[in-house]
């Protein structure tokens, strides 16, 4: 007893308030039928849920996640979208890189410790699982005692999604088939896991479809008028860029990625895969009615209806529809408003974390789609990437050689020659398992040039998330890249730290970060099916620096 | 040089005569659209196919298959249906029962011997895979010199399957979920892997049905006007029994599972899941038409249309349509002739392989259905048995305790007040990972008692297969065994051996085998939802006379 009460204490004043608490969670994925847009498909989902359990913690404490896999014939990884993984990259659970998959029965341990406040997010990072609906919020909070450098009166999540009636195995038999077969645009939008599709539409197979199941009643926010909420916003979306707003309110940007942001003000906010940000939101508006929230699809002329929700002036029925036409949304092929936000994006004065002034190496990134043994696939440099079966981070440990292609790719096109605004000449392009390798502590600048696609005069938004690691966002620009004179005009003064950053159509995005986590990092496109195509990079730093890895990562290819 | 002509010298005469020859084939599994039926689904191929590639070998050939598993985030393993793996019980290819699963990328080698001439059958043996279209025929024909006791002038093979529009992960969700959803009756009976589904069925979602996709062509089997062929017919249907026949052709059984049948002759034969039998037919009636063989469900009221291929006599077109309507088939619910035909088979004079007369040890085994937790599942003497995620094999021979229950499952049930014509009192049963040990070398009998499921005045049939073993069956009766009685009209002179066979409603069957080859082997009924909700046993003889296991089978659960 005696010994209890010591535990007991020892956890109570030590643990606690010194290294934070331990936040253990026991999850079950599996394949369940869901309707989250009226339409009955299988999805899979995180205790009975898609969007999963929201993980709710305070910086400094330790998250353990014990997944237990129960897909029947399928493996599965989860990532922990914006958690550096300091000290434990063999959790950052990206199939391929860090870990192998999960197979059926198992129960994998996720543990890692969530060192900054902010705004992040989990889901699945194994083939195309994610849009199949493993994701949720994750919400890290300041220690007791500290304040963020601004104030509301509630704090609020939501997930924007778009939803496919296709299943993952469907979409990747068409992307790896000859002819292929593109996904196409997503049947619906789901703010929060609920969407709506028109049940009319023809060619529906009966039965499937139900307008009034209560799985795609309309996510409702309620709030007091006059009181202030902290919404933090989420994309996952498989394909889409999105415009977000609720009707008749203005949003103040407070945060981007688990960083506060210099607050400005839209009326709405373009938001990428894998982006988050918190706005301030003020019920300021007629509290008699409802208002619509509405995320809409930007970049591509997409014929998917709008997402909507129900902002809730309290004491109004939740579900009672706003008696305005929903706002239609900006256009979807105006690039000038989307440009102008990301550049709007400043780290806010007084929470600036400043760039290392110079780099040590500076890579570009052609992004290019071609076409490959008559497949179409998204390729970096010319260089489309292949995921191996061992992933890299057992196979740099343990010199596994022969478990990917040893050659690097390269650290940039054909500047001279290469025409950004035309279907490239020869859409041809190799495919690599090959990897670039960082001396630890040394400063990278990546800058992401996009280019025209296969179609003419069409280049599209990819947004680029990077693991491991926080970037400073130096700058954005049209046209090619200059790497005598842009890099001049690089913001090293205030730059938003991020850890995944559009790059626009036919423009560039440049980056800075720091190669200080050892470990092996994935920094891809988060569009499902250009990850799955070949858009992605591997990093390495640092790996002789790491001790042994845990057996549980292990268990396929080579290892 | 001289060493390579003696190398080639010594496989040309040594290998071949003596040891049989090596067969070497190199497959892929992976999802691809196909119409089978003229509705497109995704399907497991090998090397693009559904049925798979035939394996044609010779008696005391060594198989040896490299599988690579192109299935993206899913498993697979592959079984070999009647082979018995005689020193090789890891290459069984029963997933939780003798080896992990297959992973995404992985390339496992199977390799066993062909011990016996005959008709055999693989097909997927992981979570209801072998429904999405992974499966194929194995002949094995008599070593040179050496010829059947019936002659023909061609040989054929055909594989006999239904076919589900829904996915392998649809049926799942459902029979998992709380509310259970049965699959339900097949969409189509493929012959050959062709079949026909009405595409003006209402409610069929748009643009996933064609009628005119050369897919559905039906499969065509041509001959030759008097003319004798030998037709190896294989059922490995995911539900349904099937009653095959030929228009206006009598058929001579002289093959069941890979032993000499003493010759009958019938009108249609009745094959149930899991079974394999040759049939001679002479191409003897009017040349200058073709005719229908038609495959009809049979035991269930199903709505099912016949499966429908065409007898072609040379040189009519192959596609030319019999003038006549395709014949209706035997009543579904007339048990009485499927019974006689079980009863017929008898082993063939001058190759009966005599049974002992006595056995060691007698296992009556109950089979009913139940509810448990609110699913429908079946069991065994009122055990539902599970699979562990750790392979018995693998478990039992490194002695990995906790990898299942420690307790056998019981060897008969309440005899003398179960009443198998009416509905348990009590629908409830257990769930276990429990096996029967067998002592090496012993004789064991099992008789499969069949009962009322959990409808009123229902008793369905059930194929059951034996892995690793042939077995004699000694006999079938109607009603209740009678376990002092019944044994007394065992056919101890010529019974068939068989690796799979029919329970006939409300009926039982009587079995015996040796237990005489070291491993673990599942004995299950080969309805795939069947097993898949606990109908199934497992057997464990001489596990202590194996040497050590491949590396290849091991990577999951406790391994």
């Amino acid at each position: 007893m005696n010994f209890l009460a010591c535990f007991v204490l020892i956890c109570f004043f030590t643990v606690p308030l010194v290294e934070g608490r331990v936040r253990h969670y026991k999850w079950e994925a599996k394949y369940e039928f869901k309707s989250p847009d009226c339409y009955k498909k299988l999805a899979i989902t995180v205790n009975g849920k898609t969007p999963g359990p929201s993980i709710v913690a305070q910086q400094g404490d330790t998250i353990i996640v014990e997944l237990k896999n129960s897909l029947l014939t399928e493996n599965v990884a989860i990532h922990w979208h914006g958690i550096r993984q300091i000290g434990t990259p063999w959790f950052d659970g990206t199939e391929g890189v860090t870990q192998c998959p999960i197979l059926p029965g198992d129960t994998f341990v996720y543990k890692f410790i969530v060192d900054r406040p902010g705004t992040y997010l989990y889901h699945a990072h194994y083939g195309m699982q994610r849009e199949a609906g493993l994701y949720g919020s994750i919400r890290v909070s300041l220690p007791e005692g500290e304040s963020e450098p601004f104030s509301y009166d509630y704090d609020r999540s939501i997930i924007l999604t778009d939803w496919y009636h296709a299943s993952t195995y469907e979409q990747v038999a068409g992307l790896s088939s000859i002819p292929f077969v593109w996904v196409g645009e997503p049947q619906s939008i789901l703010i929060q896991g609920k969407g709506r599709f028109n049940c009319s539409t023809p060619g529906i197979q009966a039965g499937l479809c139900n307008a009034t199941n209560p799985e795609c009643t309309p996510y409702s926010l309620t709030v007091i008028h006059q009181k202030t909420y902290r919404l933090r916003i989420g994309s996952l979306t498989v394909l889409s860029a999105l415009s977000f707003e609720i009707e008749g309110h203005n949003m103040t940007v407070v945060e981007a990625d688990g960083h506060y942001v210099e607050p400005f003000v839209v009326k709405n906010l373009f938001i990428y895969s894998g982006e988050t940000y918190s706005i301030l939101i003020t019920a300021d508006q007629d509290p008699s009615r409802n208002y619509w929230a509405s995320a809409k699809i930007v970049s591509r002329n997409s014929n998917t209806t709008n997402g909507l929700a129900i902002f809730n002036y309290y004491p109004n029925h939740p579900r009672r529809y706003p008696p305005t036409v929903p706002p239609p949304g900006p256009r979807w092929n105006d690039t000038e408003p989307r440009l102008a936000q990301s550049i709007a994006i400043k780290s806010r004065q007084g929470y600036i974390h400043p760039p290392p002034q110079t780099s040590d190496r500076e890579i570009v990134m052609l992004n290019t789609q071609n076409r490959i043994n008559g497949n179409v696939r998204w390729s970096i440099n010319n260089v489309s990437h292949n995921l191996p079966y061992t992933p890299y981070l057992i196979a740099l440990k343990y010199n596994l050689t022969h478990a990917f292609d040893p050659s690097p790719p390269p650290d940039g096109y054909d500047f001279a020659n290469y025409d950004i605004y035309s279907v490239a000449k020869n859409v041809n392009a190799t495919t690599s398992t090959g990897i670039y390798r960082n001396k630890l502590n040394t400063t990278v600048d990546i800058i992401l040039q996009n280019a025209n696609t296969i179609i003419p005069n069409n280049s599209e938004t990819h947004p680029w998330h990077l693991h491991g690691h926080d970037f400073w966002v130096l700058g954005y620009g049209k046209g090619k890249f200059d790497i005598t004179k842009d890099p001049k005009n690089y913001n090293l003064v205030n730059p938003i730290m991020k850890n995944t950053v559009p790059v626009h159509p036919y423009g560039w995005t440049a980056l800075r970060f720091r190669a200080d986590n050892p470990g092996v990092w994935a920094f891809h496109c988060h569009i499902e099916s250009h990850f799955f195509t070949g858009m992605g990079v591997i990093f390495e730093e640092g790996i002789e620096k790491l001790g042994s890895l845990p057996k549980s990562i292990m268990g396929c290819g080579d290892t």
